[in-house]
């Protein structure tokens, strides 16, 4: 047991109490991973809730600027470790250190903590609303204790005491309780290392960041709907998020979940006719990034009948064949997306290249499959499901028509893409087709791949069910994702020197937006 | 059957394909009202349901000027037709007719309707983004059909088809079905017919409001999580509540949920003290208006022992026992009133003053209860208990210390006030006691009492489960309340010609807000 690695439980590092235990394994080479790590028990979740408990009650007190200083440190600490973090990282993950890891992924994980610490500091995330006339004022301001469980594919980006669920639940005032994902528990280990320096230099609670590896899925239920516990972020599976999802409904926790998405991407008959070959490189480019792994990754075209559709399909496939295939994160995701291309083609998807396991490491062939939109018309259910991983499936409508009945037979997705032509050619149908597609997506892209995310003020990363739970909310992008970990609170007739200090006559920053009298405003309240 | 009301579906006024029926009762004369009104079955909530889609299919492409000028056109028709409205709902209600239903609600349905119509013109509560160096843009856009489910209390501003709900959820751009209070059928259905007059009037799809009155629990459950409803706004009781989030949250369907509340009113000593025989005729007006069905009626007071809190106690209890007892909305509110003082006295309350039923009408005599700070902590569950109507409980606690206690033993409530002395003899304690019982409360109020919602832009009517389904929603204010019923939607790298107007480079109005590269302007965007 001394060497399992230890939970961080209220600023502590300490050996488990849980008697089971796990390790990870290397998808390069289906070596397991030293050291193991523990499966907590009942009795140690439930001192991390209580900790977590007295920490937010401590943070209700802490100033908005000694947040911010804790994101800003934490960056500067995760910067500093890039080597050491990019090499747990690929051992665990098979994702390639140079360029993914050190130079894509560690960045945009510093680069999001560093915006949350300056929407922290300016305050304007929590929309101040003041009528100056009632004396009404209402903020948001921090929900509670935050239990966040990471993804599988991007073990810095969205990890669970790193990304982007982390950073907006912290710099919303709120301490997180992390579990980490299960096939990178060294990675996210040393960021809760790190993390917990950056809490002790700037004097958080101790319990701010608590790190435990693996729970029985019966203590995550229990987790997530504890009175403790005040809002969960999921990314991951869908089976696992829903019942999580059920288990935080009954209790009346909001449950913010990224679940599955196959991102469907229409490619208009004008667009393949224009520039096909064009579109060949784009598509393969992004589905095969990061072996496919990606929540936005598109696993669904939709064509209509055409010469050009067959020259596109076979340009994909020539493709396919050609480029090595990546390495899968676990051999949990292999197995997952075998399963799933076996679903497809036993529905009478055709298979026109891949579906192979690739021996010695966590691997299948590129995968690319085919249906009529007849055929997925008549079960879309089945044809709908996520092969998460370096596979797509292509649908062949007879006519335009039948691709609008394949649209609209889509459940809730993270993204839909259109590609047109430049020339005008698909404009008179482009309408009907975004009009159907965006209903069901949460971002509706023209003329690019849905795989790039920006951590932009405008982006939704979020999306109708069953991609998310609920979509007025999205994961990525600041300040807009930590208002799901905000709380509204009205303040009525309030003495002014009792009010928080957003919401006093003066603004606390002189660049505070603030929401007076139904205008935006930075200025300070006239005082009558 | 020829005798009974008939529904409204698809723009139609028609006789229900449902075989049962109910008739409301006047709660001041305990007779039976006609005409009957029938219990939908499923085959009229699914034709239902199939006109709300294709409404909205439709609703996705009229302008928010033609949804503002129905807003409008509906709230006047509600001016016209005040003497109408008052009468038949005073009937089913037994709310007085003047001041309360004819000069203080109804001028606040119309008026909340005509804010509604103002907000949904500007375009502002749509929160539309953008980043204009990645061009990337979003805003929030209509959800779909709504369901909305009004509670007893306010047949007019919280009513199905006129109220809080219902003029965020169409303002938003979104159809309504909606499912009318059983105790004012009759209301609903003239709300209903005036709808429909401005529905036509301005040429919105005829299902954009349709009204069914009664469902089994069953058809209730399936109509929430059915995949053409969107939304749910629902006020009412807390297990019928509770009942219908189980069938949405499994569908995730958000389900906006308005359940009870006790509302606690902490009296300081040193308020108590100041201006006890003040605070004795405020509470009272507060508790006793409106026979005390309100939402955020207080219907629990903590105090702390002194002659003062013993002052207070016997203040109230004679003004209870020389008022008048109001008469209450239906033989089911003085049912659940009796029992919900029945399980307080049962679990150790003691009753000062009240608890009889009143013979003749819905009405039970004023009652205050009275407990220990040490019995309430005891069994907070049980003390909790709502006692919907002209009931409090009075709480005393031996020192701040156990009052403290009391507070962080309640659950989520709409609302917290804490009186506290104009001196300043009671700052000191303050923080203590607004620190936990603002962690608990949506809105937390001074020397004022809860009762009255204003429909401000700062307006929290809402608060952490189970007041509310979550704690980042408000019922009532707009545009806030708007957003419930909003689908975020990012649009990237779309073509701007394609772009919804609110996200064109041009602001539509040139006063809609935006928040631009994380400023909010009502500028058009440089063109680069």
């Amino acid at each position: 047991m001394s060497n399992r690695a230890p939970v961080l439980i209220a600023g502590k590092w300490q050996e488990s109490t849980g008697s089971k235990q796990f390790t990870a394994t290397n998808p390069g080479t289906l070596e397991s991973l030293s050291p193991a790590y523990p499966i907590s028990d009942w009795s140690e979740c439930d001192r991390a809730l209580s900790a977590a408990y007295d920490a937010f009650q401590q943070m209700r007190n802490v100033s908005a600027n000694t947040i911010a200083d804790f994101l800003d440190a934490f960056a500067q600490q995760i910067d500093s470790s890039n080597a050491e973090l990019t090499e747990i990282a690929h051992a665990e993950t098979a994702l390639p250190a140079k360029p993914r890891l050190s130079e894509v992924e560690l960045p945009r994980t510093s680069g999001q903590l560093r915006q949350a610490a300056t929407a922290a500091r300016s305050g304007s995330w929590a929309m101040p609303t003041i009528d100056s006339k009632a004396n009404i004022r209402s903020c948001y301001e921090g929900i509670g204790p935050v239990a966040v469980f990471g993804p599988n594919n991007f073990p810095f980006a969205f990890g669970s005491v790193s990304g982007g669920d982390f950073a907006a639940a912290i710099a919303a005032g709120n301490p997180v309780i992390g579990k980490a994902n299960t096939s990178h528990p060294g990675t996210t280990r040393k960021f809760a290392e790190l993390a917990l320096h950056a809490v002790q230099e700037v004097g958080l609670p101790a319990a701010t960041v608590q790190l435990i590896y693996r729970l029985d899925h019966q203590d995550g239920a229990k987790l997530v709907s504890d009175h403790r516990i005040a809002a969960i972020g999921y990314t991951g599976s869908r089976r696992a998020g829903l019942a999580l999802k059920t288990a935080a409904d009954a209790a009346g926790k909001p449950i913010y979940l990224e679940l599955s998405s196959v991102n469907p991407v229409v490619m208009m008959p004008g667009a393949l006719e224009e520039r096909g070959a064009d579109l060949v490189t784009e598509f393969v480019g992004s589905v095969l990034m990061g072996s496919g792994q990606f929540c936005t990754n598109p696993g669904l075209i939709v064509a209509i009948e055409s010469s050009a559709t067959e020259s596109f399909i076979a340009g994909v496939a020539s493709k396919f064949q050609e480029a090595a295939s990546g390495t899968l994160l676990s051999p949990a995701v292999q197995t997952s997306l075998t399963a799933a291309i076996e679903t497809l083609t036993k529905a009478g998807a055709k298979l026109l290249c891949g579906g192979q396991s690739v021996p010695g490491r966590c691997s299948v062939s590129n995968t690319l499959l085919r249906v009529t939109g007849f055929q997925f018309i008549a079960d879309p259910e089945t044809f709908q499901t996520e092969a998460f991983g370096n596979a797509s499936l292509v649908v062949v409508a007879k006519n335009l028509g039948e691709a609008a009945k394949v649209l609209a037979s889509l459940e809730g997705n993270l993204t839909g893409c259109i590609y047109s032509a430049r020339n005008g050619s698909d404009d008179a149908d482009y309408g009907r087709l975004a009009d159907i597609l965006g209903q069901r997506v949460g971002r509706l892209l023209n003329d690019k791949m849905p795989t790039g995310v920006a951590v932009s003020s405008a982006m939704n990363h979020g999306g109708p069910y069953p991609a998310t739970g609920h979509p007025g909310f999205t994961a990525v992008g600041i300040p807009a994702s930590m208002l799901r970990f905000g709380k509204l609170t009205c303040y009525d007739n309030v003495r002014s020197q009792r009010l928080p200090a957003l919401l006093r006559d003066k603004n606390p920053t002189g660049k505070t937006w603030r929401l007076v009298d139904l205008n935006w405003t930075t200025d300070d309240l006239a005082t009558s």
